[in-house]
């Protein structure tokens, strides 16, 4: 019984996923159904690569994650699936698999991207709007049926890639940016721990703010307090304890964040 | 491992879909679970008639739907149990079933409804207020271990039918109406491509809006612009590219839609 | 094939739901796992002690239940493992599970509380922010797979428990409090059927409003009149008929609520 993850920004209102879940099982009726999340903003493919990229990681070996945020369907953009170490990846070729490619590159893993281009493993009837349901929802459940990467399309070594910001390391300074927020309204950025590994910080700033330590975790602080902590993947992140950072900071994604070192 | 979709009007804050699937699991442990949507609008049967029947025609056969929007609850409207073609249904007698039984009428396929009347494949204990945990879930996950229809209740010809706005097809012109809306804010009409057959649009209108062409698909036009184009289903679809077209015309459900053609 | 539940108050936007279910099934690939819902009010522990003790009920024996909302996440508060009747729960020690632990006296079943503290059945690494991740769904996904209850941790006897208001019982008068409202605005209150058997029930009166009389259902009603009903569990409800009693009567938990009757 294979695992297949879904993400998506189809909202949930619909039965959109649904649909693609009776795709998938009508292939591979015995398929480990995940959903990863169906709320990413609409059409934002960058926040879409930010989670599938982290959410993929703890997942098995094998697991096929199905990725459609896409704005392009039923253009020329072409479609792909990938693996990537252990684990298959499905969707458009827009840059949502851009930190997936990363990881597997930086842990010096083998890497395949082929260009879908074989209907007879898509539903019979493709629409202009919907590939989610009609080639990456049956070309996932294939994958997990075992069927060869290499039966579903052409390799390619173009695959698009999007770029994200990357953090300036100076002698006593970190710089990096606001990379997202969650559901609590805590502020993600890019700053990991092993980027502030020379020194004792002395402040973070942003939007005007400026926090004097780190914490272990929320319970550390009164309720209405500006937190830093080390977050969910290491990454430095800024919480109001019972309240939302994003909110009272008026903070967005891509705002500057400073880490003042003491060397 | 048996195939089983629910569809409601519960949302998802207080776990009644939930308990609905820990009393499917007590039946038929290894059900395979598939949440269409629980996001239907409060008590619009009519959203959920045209989701659940455009969403069961892509799960394998076999499967069974539970639909459950029910402002009946506890009075006398009737609990039906249906077999059409090779699936089934499961839910209030109050046309929630419409489109699935118009389906199956036009593929001259069979039809069977019963009028469950058989309580000991009910629980136990039946409030007035949560059949869908009392009744439809118990006698989905029974339908799912292979228990006969015909020992559910018994068959009555006369189910609930909702009336769907027909299309009406003149010389150069079809008007038909706003059928739906997506979590996009994409309208959805009930106009298909086989309506507009005899000739190329030109003109389609609607909310006091002209749309001189139709698209591919939504990457065709700017970001703001109206288009119209087939969707999901081949039928006729007005978005505004990176926007609502629900919000930007004021759309609403019933609102009349005209196409042109040059004949 | 073991079942598996969730409840959190991590919302579906981030795929911190879909990440435990990635550390599940790497663990118990097998597991039937289902969502009760990942919508409690942020850190609300009453809300998701309500929740979780309802929804369990309707769970075949052997259930693992993880329940996650956890405001002293990283602090000194322990993690629990709990073995109520037939059934397994998993989660913060913070009082989350003071209903499932009540029901389980009141059926005088066996409850047996350990307190985690083996990191062999915990990921390698282990943040300070999201021990749902971590520690609970591994927990959890162990205890699916059959590890005894007493591998996870050392028994205690101490487990915090919640307050939660008791009725109050006179002569010709029971006294209750709203206990919670539903997606819909009902208003469930603690004051169930059993409490109201000394007499027929004369007028039900909350936040102002007197209501002369209890119906069956909702159906019972005209739109838009408020009504007196057994709820789901049979208890005394509110509601709305197509509306939302909370919204109308501005209702919040913990608000008064007195039943008088005739005797």
């Amino acid at each position: 019984m294979g695992i297949l993850t879904l993400l998506t920004d189809f909202g949930e209102q619909d039965g959109f996923v649904g649909v693609m879940k009776g795709v998938i099982l009508g292939i591979a009726p015995e398929t480990q159904i995940a959903d990863i999340t169906h709320r990413i903003a609409v059409q934002d493919v960058h926040q879409a690569a930010f989670v599938i990229g982290r959410a993929a990681l703890y997942f098995p070996p094998g697991t096929v994650h199905i990725a459609v945020v896409d704005p392009g369907v039923g253009t020329q953009r072409r479609a792909i699936a990938v693996r990537a170490g252990g684990s298959f990846f499905v969707g458009p070729d827009n840059g949502i698999f851009t930190r997936v490619f990363q990881t597997v590159e930086e842990q010096n893993a083998k890497l395949e991207v082929v260009a879908l281009d074989q209907p007879q493993y898509w539903l019979q009837d493709i629409s202009t709007v919907f590939h989610g349901r009609d080639i990456f929802a049956p070309i996932g459940a294939h994958l997990v049926n075992g069927v060869a990467l290499e039966k579903l399309g052409a390799p390619i070594l173009d695959a698009l890639r999007l770029e994200f910001p990357q953090v300036e390391i100076l002698p006593g300074l970190v710089r990096g940016q606001v990379a997202g927020m969650d559901y609590f309204g805590n502020l993600i950025t890019n700053i990991e721990r092993r980027h502030l590994s020379s020194g004792k910080v002395n402040r973070v700033t942003l939007c005007g703010a400026v926090i004097h330590e780190m914490v272990e975790t929320f319970g550390s602080k009164q309720p209405g307090e500006l937190a830093a902590m080390f977050g969910t993947h290491h990454d430095l992140t800024v919480a109001i304890v019972n309240g939302s950072a994003q909110q009272a900071l008026g903070a967005k994604i891509g705002d500057a964040v400073e880490v003042w070192l003491e060397v």
